[in-house]
């Protein structure tokens, strides 16, 4: 095993180092968050920072950049208070990591990479038609990092669609059914093969395998 | 395709509403967070929470209650301000699982779930031996999000101990080649399979298939 210490990170080359500390967080879930501008330009942006904050309320952030590639989205959300969030599947994964390429304003994202927006009625935002799993967010909050000048976008779930069958018994979503991919470093793609969903584990008693449908 | 609204989210029961919420922002990544008291008792916990934050500086973070089972994570690292992130791979997937029970104060669950703590001089947070990619933080920011009452922990990476082989020519670290494991919903465990990198996306040219070594 190799031990990289502070300072050979200090000497490390920059891109080098980028590809090496977005690989240390493990998979990271790829999506596309959808939003609209005052013009009614709609923007579409891939994410592999989305996260699950909680079930209640249902809360779901993902962290950006001011200035970054992704600033059309951050400037619609606070246009609009609304964004959806799309999970990638490998119907159209190449797609979205086309969605990353610096566009300008005016030029929407559907358009140039061929994906579909599906506008629901009361909601000021586009969904990925081609996603088989998707929901609307009402912002929050948006949480400034001072660290390193990023900030937290958190969102609450007002509205979902999903593959019907995906949802199982007890509620889990089956999203390797959905054939949701997932993201390693900057731009590697993977889809999953589930190992097993386990029972609730306790201190006194081993956990075991359960089915997919949640039962023992 | 279902559309749940906002009144049927209100109406929802609340374990198969934590389901659903849980399975709708993709695959997490499965890691185990080492710590240690000032009595000396290690401590180990799984969280699908870490989350790359930055690469300059070198910031990973994660989302804690702070009167969750994991909340010795949460005191350790406030007493110590060091912890240890650990990538899950499919050798430990069943013991990592294990560590979410509600153990005591003054239990270990490196000796609950047999695995094996990794000390390395100088800091003050046990490794998982048996973790193939795994580095050491140290605590900058502890930043509430009131919200729902978590917080959101932000560390900065000082050691990365890792697999020599993993490590590709451009930086990419080939977490696939180390087993490492993710997680949907709350308890579903799965591996990976890679479709294949991509090119830095560019608005005037699709981008493709890359080698594992970044190479095109």
């Amino acid at each position: 095993m190799q031990h990289i210490n502070q300072n050979d990170l200090l000497n490390m080359a920059q891109p080098f180092k980028t590809q090496v500390i977005n690989s240390l967080s493990g998979f990271k879930s790829a999506n596309l968050i959808g939003t609209c501008n005052k013009k009614g330009i709609n923007n579409l942006a891939i994410f592999s920072s989305v996260i699950h904050l909680g079930a209640s309320p249902a809360l779901v952030g993902f962290i950006t950049r001011p200035t970054s590639v992704e600033r059309h989205t951050l400037e619609n959300i606070k246009q609009t208070k609304t964004f959806t969030i799309n999970q990638v599947n490998t119907n159209f994964w190449q797609a979205a990591h086309q969605t990353s390429a610096r566009y300008d304003t005016d030029e929407c994202e559907f358009d140039k990479t061929g994906l579909t927006p599906l506008i629901v009625d009361g909601i000021d935002a586009p969904f990925v038609q081609e996603s088989m799993i998707k929901y609307a967010l009402q912002l929050q909050e948006i949480i400034p990092i001072e660290l390193n000048n990023t900030l937290m976008v958190i969102g609450k779930i007002t509205d979902i669609i999903c593959d019907e069958q995906a949802i199982k018994n007890d509620g889990y979503i089956d999203i390797e059914s959905l054939n949701t991919v997932m993201v390693s470093g900057l731009d590697s793609y993977h889809t999953s093969k589930r190992l097993s969903r386990l029972s609730y584990a306790k201190p006194d008693k081993e956990s075991v395998p359960i089915s997919i449908n949640g039962a023992l």
